[in-house]
């Protein structure tokens, strides 16, 4: 009877597991809440939970409970490393890029191109109820100016949530920003001029390359591996060969492919920089959004001479429309605060006074872990959706933060006619060379899972696939 | 008895209209409502206007009421043109910008000056009702990205409002920004490449001078006139000598010198424009702040082809923290787009849902109303003030609108120092040298008129006045 009744516990669980109740990565309830909720023993939660260790479908982990396992690599493998030309190049930028963006926030577009956030990961009701209760505090003092360098409030808060990141900084080393776009707009200018070279991964975030071209900077592009993170070998190389000014870089949960640097990886990335004098702008964007509910160190953390400048924002994480970021400029401090009193002169005042208390208030903490497992879960659910349905060979990252997954076609594949007719049949996807400053990495897409998986998003990988299919470079158009 | 009745009643509009009640350019109560609030007949307050009006202290326009006229300029003159380089320069800014930008916004320091408006004039109990509604109403909806080019509902209100100026342009040919700031950037991003010269106006907004540095722009200064704007001869033989590729200008109620161009002038700059091929950047921040209550054309009127870029904000006028602004950028559309997604991506959406629906209640008219009337009377004490307490010779402006001044002091007398002092002694002000490219004007300062004139104020005045007698160039720092 008490094996019926632990095999039965075990049984529904992994059910809960494989329907994506329990997200690969998240943490499982305790063995005491289990107890009560289910009204059985303590034993039997035990039993039950070490079976399901048994068959490598959870695990656990020394005083912090049971989570989730990833899930095994049965039907694909990860993409491989980009080809980079080994030289700087001028960016360019695909023609298909305005039609995609635009299509990022039409609602009624499948939302598998911006990287978005769903509505249900967004803590409304408590933002409202924070910015209300503000107001009526504090009257029109939350809608004046917050001049450079933000609210105190805000930046006392962002210097206690860095510090899970290794990173300790007093509040006035940070500077409040307009999302984590004006802050990486900062650091680039803070630290190049025209003509100058940086070196960005190979695939990178294509706000990046937009910047660069904009700012007539030139782009060395760096391959990654889809789970370690950019090659610091063909780093440490490259930059022997060209003069850099910056590196830009998103160590962990990488945007898109989803990889993850060791901590040895970013000594190294940090010890590479001070050998050859360059800056490194970390992206932070992704780094609270882990599967496994870690929050890796930044770089910024083996910085010993303030050449890290680290950006971060609540955009992903939080709300997008609040834009919040900050940036921590290390030595460039005094500049980009001359930069940002320029170019934007203020932030929202009362988005800066919300986010502040809503970290204050410990509401962070529930809403990472709540949103990380959440966007665990629909990364699983896309890849093996996309494993199923494109053409044989594709190969798909397994990202281990964040909510993008990447996806690499056989050669031969054309992502941008994909995205092309992907949106005529109403679906929006990134095509891989507006990842890429030289446009390659045509067969390569970018789909973001963002939002809640349905039948809706089964039904339009369905129709990916089939399209994918006759997307190929020979095709006539 | 009558005649007591009216006298009486003129006597008492009289003091209100200098104590401040009623300010320059104001509207007077009209006939019918003054009779019934007074319990006189509509006769007597006909007398008592027109008594006002034979002094000369109201009058009367057809169609619209009774209007309280300008104060007579007794005891000063306008500031005479600057002095300028007849050839472009590169931006240099004076060592003291820093310290008086962070003293902007510190409540401990007299708000003279960063021109920020005061706390009294934003309707915070309406803003903070609109946003509650709208962020009940739309939940999630209102903390989403809101993409390039903003939401609807505010470019469909901002196209309305900009009927008033005389430019008719649909909701799709306008560019939310965050702030005027960004628009003016993204205006010289557009517009301008390294090393290109724009023409500005001397004194300008010193935020034209930082941008035009970081981008790497020479500078034209072209020689203002306080009361009539830019000097189109000057700006026609220089645009002829140099090439420029942009001119700067606030056509309206220029910051600092408040100065107004007639239509006439407007139409010939379109004009000029046209000739010399090249574009023209509206800065119309403080277009519906005129003290007279009417809100001028623009020189975006004139345009015919496409050449004016015209950029505004709610900053002055309903709130600075909500950072929301407009871009209507006419040939330049598609690049300001391209630009606007590159450097910020995103506005706030809640602060841009909000104005949309302050505008759509017609509120808007109502604020505008109230806070031209406050802005001209504290401008009003102000110069009185400064006529009175600063060395003789002090010549002073007399803005048609917005709500800073511009002093002139005699030559040899130094505002850096004067501001360095004022600080010491925790009053704000910037320098002339700040709003010049070539750090001139140095016997000049602005003074903001956006807060509440009381006791302080008047005292911060006097302060100024016995510091700035000991300030001359000569004096040992």
């Amino acid at each position: 009877m008490a094996d019926a009744l632990y095999q039965e516990l075990a049984d529904r669980i992994g059910n809960l597991i494989r329907g994506g109740t329990f997200a690969s990565g998240s943490r499982l309830p305790s063995v005491r809440r289990l107890s009560r909720e289910q009204n059985v023993s303590v034993t039997t939660v035990l039993e039950a939970y070490g079976r399901l260790e048994g068959l490598g479908i959870i695990e656990s982990r020394p005083r912090s409970g049971y989570f989730v396992c990833p899930p095994k690599v049965v039907n694909g493998q990860l993409p491989r490393p980009a080809a980079a030309p080994k030289r700087p190049v001028a960016v360019r930028s695909p023609e298909i890029f305005q039609a995609v963006m635009e299509a990022a926030t039409d609602p009624g577009i499948v939302p598998f191109g911006a990287a978005v956030p769903g509505d249900e990961t967004i803590p409304a009701k408590r933002l409202t109820s924070i910015a209300s209760s503000l107001a009526r505090r504090l009257g029109p003092g939350v809608y004046q100016y917050s001049m450079v360098p933000g609210r105190h409030e805000l930046r006392a808060a962002v210097s206690r949530r860095l510090l899970s990141a290794g990173v300790q900084v007093t509040p006035d080393e940070i500077i409040a920003t307009q999302g984590a776009s004006e802050a990486l707009a900062l650091a680039l200018r803070a630290t190049t001029r025209r003509g100058d070279v940086i070196a960005v991964e190979a695939p990178t975030y294509f706000g990046i390359l937009h910047l660069a071209r904009d700012m007539g900077l030139e782009v060395l592009e760096v391959p990654m591996d889809a789970s370690e993170g950019m090659d610091l070998n063909a780093l440490e190389e490259l930059s022997g060969r060209h003069p850099i000014k910056a590196c830009v870089v998103q160590p962990v949960f990488q945007n898109p492919v989803g990889s993850r640097m060791s901590d040895t990886a970013k000594q190294r990335l940090a010890e590479i920089a001070r050998q050859r004098d360059f800056a490194i702008i970390e992206d932070d964007l992704y780094g609270e959004l882990g599967h496994s509910g870690t929050r890796p160190m930044a770089v910024a953390h083996y910085d010993t001479d303030g050449r890290v400048l680290l950006c971060g924002s609540v955009s992903k994480c939080i709300a997008p429309g609040l834009r919040i970021g900050w940036i921590v400029p290390g030595r460039y401090l005094d500049q980009v605060k001359r930069l940002k009193t320029t170019h934007s002169l203020a932030n929202p005042t009362l988005s800066e006074l919300v986010v502040a208390e809503y970290f204050r208030s410990g509401a962070a903490e529930r809403q990472l872990r709540r949103i990380s497992s959440l966007f665990a879960a629909q990364c699983a659910r896309m890849r093996e959706a996309v494993l199923r349905e494109f053409p044989e060979g594709t190969r798909v990252n397994q990202p281990r933060g964040g909510f993008v997954i990447w996806v690499e076609m056989p050669e031969g594949y054309d992502a941008e006619k994909l995205a092309a007719e992907a949106l005529q049949q109403g679906i929006g996807l990134i095509p891989g060379t507006i990842f890429s400053a030289s446009c390659r990495l045509q067969n390569c897409l970018r789909l973001s899972c963002g939002s809640r998986w349905d039948e809706r998003s089964e039904h339009a990988v369905r129709t990916l696939g089939r399209l994918a299919s006759h997307c190929r470079v020979d095709d006539p158009a």
